[in-house]
């Protein structure tokens, strides 16, 4: 998995659900001979810009600041040296294992992908394709699950988060309990990084119970609470997270779901029927590595947090409003400056942040927490500008 | 991409295709709460043995017995070193570079994808999902072709081998002129090893001109024939290759695809409605380093291709009778002795072969190619047994 909603990138101020494909290709209407109809349909997710320019200060992608731990070096060396000739484990076992040693699990309540999007992508399909009945999630939130439902022709409904860019659990209660196809919840929410009590992933959980539920918590390490303590009570909950935020490998695409056995083994068959071996042996030695090394762990998120709750109070200090964040970026406004003219000038400065020219949060802007060298040029940049 | 037509591997004498999922869970039948309809309906393919215990002499999975070329190594070292906390390229521009430059491709020719499966999943979405329309491939082929038709909902036509298991190009020809999806061929076929002249491959992409041609290279390396020098004169077709085989990187996962840029960016527009990121950094360098070593590739693919017939005259010295092989495996029947039965007794004197328990070539034992010391070894132990 990547980001949130808009965990990977698109350049400043371009829609992340632009109909528009990279690489100056067509922008299309009909099918182009050979495509299976549904592709010129499709809308698919815009990553985020990975500049290839040097010398930039990178806050636009939610990237960790801090390397992986140095163990994680040291196992991917060890696992290069011998065996890259012969297949991985097709069932990353020792992988699963671990991952459920750490949160109290068993390992069939465990299933691991290319990225927590290949998790996702997986549950949507093995889950949420029911016939008649409508997704439930934000309508500001992580936009490949939009595109999603596009590619698993999943009906949507997006249900409005309040003014203050909080997720309605009422309305999501209420509409709930009229049957839905099931809910999708960031936890903490993306790009907003407002997170929601377990008491009201409770009362989703409650609300469909015949459907899952399911938490995506890619940025719950940074202070916002797992729904993983409720596996065991809950059998349609399923719990989404990545190694590409808080344990600083977004190079290596380990993502993992934990839920009830039924759940996982829901989502193994439709792995086993797309791709044996998503995960190659370095990606598991180091992802066991990484998720071993809890003292990196806490030191590195720890030092993340305290950077963000520091840049907060400087945002505050410019005039920006800022939304309480429970992940490893901000989401701040400007009531006197355009947040797409900020977001060009920050690049001009050498600073990316993001930036969704999207309904609702079009004058927000979203910054990554660097170290806090990072967050300074970031404020000073912001001082020259305003 | 793993092996073919069980590149991934069955223990002895088990269908590929078998309803039982590992683990042993449930053999299913009605959809358990909570899956999506067609989930319980999926036949998974069943990766192959991946046995844990050391000593055994594996020949049952169609790995390459020599190490990657140790530039490989080095390449990894270098990308795990910095960098693993930021994403990877999502276009993987720099590994797609590198294959389309060793064949005279341009960068929008080439797709890649987490193993050549990956690859192939995402081609039968793109392409083969024409409704009212069949797809045609063989019926001994590889068996992931089938599970890719049932998760996409793609009719499947299997038009049978002939006696001598080869394709049956004419009769290709005739059914495709009368409409179809597309049509798949594993070249050289899998579990056969047999493989197809150009001349083949051109009448089948002639007689199919509106739908894609999909062309599985994933042995070709080891004696068949490319049709990649195809690409730019056929819209139609699309090569899979995978870097699983021929440059030792079972372990890494790297498969691509090369055709037109419009068949490229069909591909494109269902990876990026999946999965942003599928290559990671470390099997991107991997990847690119093992492509450029053609030094390396030639050394070790000519001493596979030399064992392969060294292997294939003993075996007939023992009575066998074996198909002539383009590919790192030999598939072999004995007149006097059952295929499960000679499995089973190799698999005693630690030696894995892999057999099949399926209609036409269930008396036939596909073996792969190791070093001349692990050849050696099998021969020993079928003189033993024989």
């Amino acid at each position: 998995m990547e980001g949130l909603a808009v965990r990977g990138e698109t350049p400043s101020s371009e829609s992340p659900n632009s109909p528009i494909t990279r690489n100056n290709t067509f922008m299309q209407t009909d099918t182009p001979a050979f495509w299976s109809p549904p592709v010129a349909k499709l809308q698919p997710y815009v990553p985020g810009e990975q500049p290839r320019i040097a010398g930039l200060i990178k806050l636009n992608t939610n990237e960790n600041p801090y390397p992986p731990s140095p163990a994680v070096l040291a196992a991917i060396g060890e696992a290069a040296a011998t065996g890259l000739e012969r297949y991985p484990d097709p069932e990353s076992l020792a992988l699963r294992q671990t991952i459920a040693t750490r949160h109290g699990l068993q390992p069939d309540q465990v299933f691991v992908g290319n990225g927590s999007d290949e998790v996702l992508a997986h549950a949507f399909s093995a889950f949420f394709r029911q016939p008649g009945q409508a997704l439930l999630f934000p309508d500001v939130t992580y936009s490949f699950y939009r595109v999603y439902t596009q590619l698993f022709d999943i009906e949507a409904e997006l249900m409005p988060v309040d003014e203050a860019l909080r997720i309605d659990v009422d309305a999501l209660v209420e509409r709930a309990a009229k049957g839905c196809a099931g809910i999708v919840i960031a936890n903490p929410n993306a790009p907003t990084g407002i997170g929601l009590p377990l008491s009201d992933i409770e009362r989703l959980l409650r609300a469909c119970p015949d459907r899952v539920v399911l938490v995506d918590e890619a940025y719950v390490d940074f202070g916002g609470t797992s729904a993983l303590s409720l596996v065991q009570q809950y059998p349609n909950l399923l719990v989404a997270q990545t190694l590409s935020k808080s344990r600083s490998l977004a190079g290596l695409r380990v993502g993992f779901a934990c839920g009830q056995a039924v759940l996982i083994e829901g989502l193994t068959r439709v792995k086993d029927s797309f791709n044996s071996y998503p995960i190659d042996r370095l990606a598991s030695a180091g992802a066991i590595a990484a998720m071993e090394d809890e003292a990196w762990f806490d030191q590195t998120r720890h030092d993340v947090m305290q950077a963000r709750d520091m840049l907060r109070g400087q945002l505050q200090d410019l005039g920006f409003d800022v939304l309480p964040s429970e992940a490893n970026f901000v989401f701040a406004r400007h009531p006197k400056h355009d947040a797409a003219q900020l977001a060009a000038a920050l690049r001009e400065r050498a600073v990316l942040v993001r930036h969704f020219k999207q309904p609702r949060i079009a004058q927000y802007l979203r910054i990554s927490i660097g170290t806090p060298t990072q967050c300074d040029a970031l404020v000073t940049a912001l001082k020259a500008i305003l």
